[in-house]
């Protein structure tokens, strides 16, 4: 039970923290943080919660990740359902939160930090660019988790090197689809954007999904003797 | 007696640091670092104290850390109120510094960085919105604190999660309330700026020192039997 | 074998995202990432791929650095060719994608990522400042590999210290050369810029192979008896 | 004979790395790394150097740093001179090669990097401002150096904790001074800027020195039964 608590709370942080920045201080006026400083945001909730919950539940945050060291050998069968569902209303208790928040100077929601494609990508990118980039974005993802969770990687840096790794996902790809590759992620915010927002969410749950399970994939191969 | 000057001369740090930047550097002509060099630097005040009196005090340097991990049984009830005491103090010379390196160039301090809501809200934020983010953000940090430093985490990287929580904090919060999280950073300001800034100064001692109480308590909760 | 797919992996990451945060995010309006996100990216592939694939193949993903590793006795003799092979493959492969990607939105893909000097220099430097810059740069870099995977430096560091590095190392120079000091990142690019960057390219082939001997011939020199 | 090469080497890096993306890259137009970019890079060319260079010579880079290290009991009297020369020196040839490339475009030298204060200072603050802020952020830099190397703290970290307190005193301080804490860097950037650079340098010799003194002496005070 613990362990499922966790997970809302870590994916509620996850989601306050990078979907936060983004509505509150992307294009804050003269002195925002950019797309730089929403990547740097994103990174930062997987490192701060991994290091602090992550001895309780393993510190997911994402049904993608679930997914994908269940295909790797990594996380026991009757955690799965248990664990998206814990992560899947954090999200949404915390886009709740941050709907309070970020309305609370008189704004409108708008578009929320909804994940999109086309004509509701940032920057006006295809739905082939945006599979692409979903796919592979969360298949390198997957590699960087569970190679530097290994045995065979350095104890303890493994906190760092899965939240850089979102950082940087994030440096690339927010351009292209606002960067998901966490289907929870994209539910929560979609649930309040609305609209065209849940008629592309199927995007932003099945490609993270497919790249999770082939890095998960990927890599049991490269370990394998 | 020296774990209360540790106490003291980390929280200087703190607040010359994080507010430094901000009062020096966030808005500088064409290269100014923005919120979200104002955010690394409040985060790498803590994280350069953490790994140096850490060692020495904890690197608590805020009351509200001092009273979560009080309440969440990490603090002797003997450290309480010197700790404080140590940290009110040492924001308020920190600030006294500042203001003499600030006005060094002929400008007024104004606002300082002094802590609001409503119209002092650097976004203009309400006291709701202002209670709920210092609320929700303090918990979180006081699980990060509780978490990374709970002898199940990897030994040694408390001081980079603790750290970068904090840049991660401002990342998202600064367009709300200037951020506090911290009663000492928000008194050592409001002193200085005066006015509006000491007639709001209850949130950014109530909310902070609630949510870092919550915070103790869920965790403690967390890793109980 | 896997030892090259890890390779391969590793520098398509580094070209996907160094490259790839380049083309799409820096300059993307009001709120880009800048010379400064793209140099974070450039890091962090390295950082993320040390920690995940390192324990597989020694996360090189650079045949300069190769080279250099082989110079200060690191790199097995039977692996050099292959390693190379691997890496150039890679970053081949992941220039295919990031240009499926970059056109996505109906953009051209112009000169890319593509590194130069004189005109095609991104501050107009000549080619004598391009020569130096690549050469100290690529020299530095291999002393920072060689000597945090030192037997006599702290274990587990190097990832850390190796991929920021490289963020370092652009953070100076992308306004000279765009920033090689890795073949492999560049001769991908070339392919798909041609013209001007494939007669250029030499330059980012030599300078780089060139430094990194010479970093590697000094690391063996200051470890010596 | 090899620490002072080791010295050498590092501060040309410190130089050319902080200086060189100052010069070349922090006003760069549209994409430039601005303030934040070069506190990034001066934090990074010690981190860098801590973890390749740092088992060989300690990795001071600073005179102030080797006299406060000295004061605090952990510097060799016999090397005190030989690193203070080797560091100049490393820091004059650094900032030679940068000379060259920083003109590679036809650019003039110009004022360099170099550090003033009253109307040489980036914000035109005074010679107080200048004093006190070298004196302080100097102090502070001995106490997270000695601390985060002392046996007590976690081992391993120091570089990081190092590194990153240079990044921070710049995010602060170089509206104010440009930023030194380091004779050397300062002595490299006047000898080329000649002229006001020269006659302030006393400035950036004197209070860096001071501060590191009494960095020093306090955590000696710190760490006394």
């Amino acid at each position: 039970m613990k362990k499922n608590i966790a997970e809302f709370l870590g994916t509620f942080w996850l989601v306050l923290g990078g979907c936060g920045s983004a509505v509150l201080a992307a294009a804050f006026p003269d002195v925002g943080i950019g797309l730089a400083g929403v990547s740097l945001a994103f990174g930062l909730t997987v490192l701060t919660i991994a290091y602090s919950l992550g001895p309780i539940s393993g510190a997911h945050l994402n049904p993608a990740v679930t997914i994908g060291l269940w295909v790797g050998g990594r996380t026991a069968t009757r955690d799965l359902v248990p664990y998206i569902i814990s992560q899947v209303l954090g999200a949404i208790a915390a886009a709740a939160v941050l709907s309070v928040i970020a309305t609370g100077n008189g704004s409108q929601l708008g578009d929320f930090a909804a994940n999109g494609y086309g004509e509701h990508s940032p920057g006006g990118y295809s739905l082939t660019a945006a599979l692409v980039t979903e796919f592979v974005m969360t298949f390198f993802f997957l590699l960087v988790i569970l190679g530097s969770t290994d045995e065979k990687a350095p104890a303890g840096f493994a906190g760092i090197a899965i939240g850089l790794a979102l950082t940087l996902i994030h440096l690339i790809s927010i351009p292209v689809t606002n960067t998901s590759v966490n289907p929870a992620r994209s539910i929560s915010q979609a649930i309040f954007a609305g609209g065209w927002a849940l008629s592309q969410l199927w995007v932003f749950i099945a490609a993270p999904v497919a790249g999770a399970i082939a890095g998960g994939l990927v890599y049991k191969y490269l370990r394998s003797e």
